[in-house]
């Protein structure tokens, strides 16, 4: 039901991003690729931060609109995070939450390496068919 | 219209959360980053082949759940792309697909280096949190 629901509601929505013009619809967003190395020992500890701001952030914040962490299969200490703000503005404002200055200041000891990489999503003609199957 | 982009874009996501059982949400997803380097001079070429198959997985396959493709701001010829198959059967099929088939013999001279790296979402507990801005 919650499915069918959801899928009613992005149907609704559907029309009007397929009418939307390409520079509309991701201008703003920042999508970026955080690429983080995590001392083995800190590892818990270090889920434990990432956890609490990530759930945090998507819950207080409406302009971040994606938190999505994974680690390497093979070596479990390299971290990837797909983060998806609504703009520019919304990043500067989660970079001043309490939340996210707690996790800032309190995993510098942990983490070994870390690279923010900006990327862009492909096009906006592949955005709307990836999305098909949900339509 | 940022509404509706928020909506497609974590609809991708919660498709995952809301469609799988608790016992089964993430056992059998194959998660995985493809980081792949083209040619600058094949790069139209790459994308548009990229499109193509990501399009038509997504829109044939029920077992494609997500196909993310970014571009590296800083250079663009550097692919990051989301890859989240139901199962591993489900990918196991994917690559004997005609579109797929299609992609994988047209694109060899296009691309400089290819490099699939399986990864593990966070943690359940983790995925739920993400996700109750939805719920």
């Amino acid at each position: 039901m919650k499915n069918l629901i959801f899928l009613l509601i992005l149907s609704l929505f559907s029309a009007v991003w397929a009418e939307a013009k390409p520079a509309e619809k991701y201008g703003d967003l920042v999508v970026r690729i955080a690429e983080i190395e995590v001392y083995p020992k800190w590892l818990d500890a270090y889920l434990a931060a990432a956890r609490t701001v990530g759930a945090e952030s998507v819950a207080k914040e409406e302009g971040v609109i994606c938190i999505f962490p994974m680690q390497m299969k093979e070596k479990p200490n390299i971290i990837r995070i797909i983060e998806i703000y609504r703009s520019e503005e919304a990043y500067k404002a989660h970079l001043q939450t309490p939340h996210f200055r707690t996790y800032k200041e309190g995993t510098p000891h942990m983490i070994k390496s870390l690279k923010l990489v900006p990327m862009s999503p492909l096009d906006a003609e592949n955005m709307g068919l990836i999305f098909k199957k949900l339509r």
